[in-house]
């Protein structure tokens, strides 16, 4: 793996991030295929809206269908047929989100299904012996996400453990997939700071910053962007997990991050909230009945140029899947393209005047 | 419209179904499109596996979102971003089949919408009004769906009120939409006789059989089809409305039907039921759970071309959108493909070589 940033504007990147299924350009959204596959998208119709890489849930994929069973059927990209780069998390996240039961050691977690109460382990060693099996391009370090709120002993006793994961999956990374670390440290930025340390004295292809969207208010998660980004070493890829409010977005490429993932645009989709560049539109509302103008007259994609809103207000009011394909095709192709027009804006020195034209429609 | 028998084999018939908006060649499979679409499919897709008319509901669009604002929206075409031919029930099935209280009288009947209780009236006046306002290619009339079982002097009654309603429908029909009649009578030979012969004194542009496959035993709908498909005029197209059971559809082509529409094939692939070269398959079954192979070696679908049953089965436990998605465009190409190559076999004097062939496999 090989990042390259292209072009800078102030703190914000134009990188390119290459691996061997394919080049990611950066500041990049990856879209969530949570349990081996976007919802409601089609791989082709991933590639047709320009996606470059998705995250895959590692913790669905080890409960569903097993990752044996995906290692006998080829890997994640065969079993998906997405011949793109894939990025998995390490399961720790949705272990701490989704599990009933879950015990906390120093050499990992048991946890209890949340599909059948059934329980596992799941530590350093085994985080890297499944995402190996899946086959992905870029694996995540196991780590501890500190909850929000945490006391600063807290804090820190979870960021070492963290830390000392992530030198153990280091220790058992696996041939030709990349692997990123994972800062912790909750609101602390003396931890932050620590984390950043010791996470580049082990050594990753790149970086990531977790624990953050986890409850606390929204300045102080703008805060610990601001103040993170320029600790991590500028050679490589930046990555903030779980982060997709394009507001947020603005406010991390400003401060330098390259690579984000969340649900936001395709739940939304399926709830019927859709993006657009006026702002975000409910579609159920009355006033589209016989609407027939595109959802957005702006926009390039499938359901725009095809559709129009009184339809697709129709399609939402009937819970017809094609509601959810639509809907999907759309805020998906809305995110890549706000995020392709934003790297556009970096490369040509632009992206305050982008940030200060987006900020009030997007936030 | 212009119907043109271009092969016959015994009686089988391979025809041309001419509109403005396309030709259709039968014997032909209709996709069911309830609302609007064809659940899960897209315009786009449904082109790609060749479909070249599909089913529109009348009842349900009538109830949501209304035929005066499909209307306003430039019809159902356009509203549906559907430019091939579109046939519309009359919406007298569905008051039958779905509504909870209904009054039938002489002049239409009174139904409550199981939509939300309101009360509506649908007579052949409001029937061919509310297909107008869809602009649909074929309309059908307002018929009196006779249910099984009924006495004699029951469906006499009945039949007599559809020949009735199918004269006022041929009173007020649109301009540049065809019309078929709909042949009645229950089980009963007699009156399916008068049916057709009344059908045909007012005369329409097609004939669609209705009242079988409700509930009768397979054997008296088999003697049904035989018994009355050489009854119908033999230049107009013959439809047997409702019926889409590939054994039976093997039956009724060749007795000389010529038109079938069928959620069948939908509603299957949204329960995991597949249509395959080999016979049915459930997608669920545990033995698929590791299999690299294809659903159907023999299909050349999107789906079979791309995903494997192990893919295809995983996708369906965790009721993934994309598992309907993947499954429906399955076997709608699975029976479009069937009616294809059904129609070459009787244009090289094969047709009962195929049916003996398939007979054993899809009954």
């Amino acid at each position: 793996m090989k990042f390259t940033v292209e072009a800078r504007d102030i703190n914000s990147r134009a990188g390119v991030l290459q691996t061997n299924r394919g080049s990611i350009h950066t500041p990049a959204f990856m879209p969530v295929g949570t349990i081996g596959t976007v919802k409601a998208m089609s791989p082709d119709e991933l590639k047709e809206i320009g996606a470059e890489i998705i995250l895959s849930n590692t913790y669905h994929l080890y409960l569903r269908p097993g990752h044996e069973i995906i290692a006998s059927l080829g890997g994640l990209h065969k079993f998906m047929n997405w011949e793109r780069p894939v990025l998995t998390d390490s399961g720790g996240f949705q272990i701490f989100s989704l599990s009933a039961l879950r015990k906390i050691e120093d050499d990992g977690v048991q946890f209890k299904s949340h599909l059948d109460g059934s329980m596992h382990f799941l530590g350093p060693k085994e985080a890297m012996e499944i995402q190996k099996a899946l086959d992905s391009d870029i694996a995540m370090v196991l780590d501890d996400c500190t909850p929000y709120p945490s006391t600063h002993k807290y804090a820190m006793d979870s960021l070492f453990r963290t830390l000392q994961w992530a030198e153990q999956c280091k220790e058992f990374r696996n041939e030709g997939q990349a692997l990123f670390g994972i800062v912790q440290g909750s609101l602390y930025e003396d931890l932050r700071k620590k984390s950043v340390e010791e996470l580049v004295d082990i050594g990753f292809d790149g970086y990531a910053v977790g624990g953050l969207s986890v409850g606390e208010p929204k300045e102080e998660m703008h805060r610990l962007i601001r103040f993170t980004a320029p600790l991590l070493p500028a050679d490589r890829p930046r990555y903030l997990m779980g982060i997709g409010d394009l507001g947020d977005a603005l406010i991390a490429v400003d401060a330098g991050f390259d690579m984000f993932d969340c649900v936001m645009p395709t739940r939304n989709a399926r709830n019927g909230t859709l993006f657009t560049s006026r702002g975000r539109v409910s579609i159920k509302r009355e006033e589209f009945k016989a609407d027939r103008g595109p959802l957005d007259p702006d926009c390039g994609c499938y359901t725009c140029r095809n559709f129009s809103r009184g339809y697709l207000r129709h399609l939402f009011m009937s819970r017809e899947i094609l509601s959810m394909r639509l809907n999907t095709i759309h805020n998906l192709y809305f995110y890549l393209n706000f995020f392709r027009n934003m790297r556009k804006s970096i490369i040509e020195g632009q992206f305050p005047e982008f940030r200060a034209k987006w900020e009030p429609i997007v936030s």
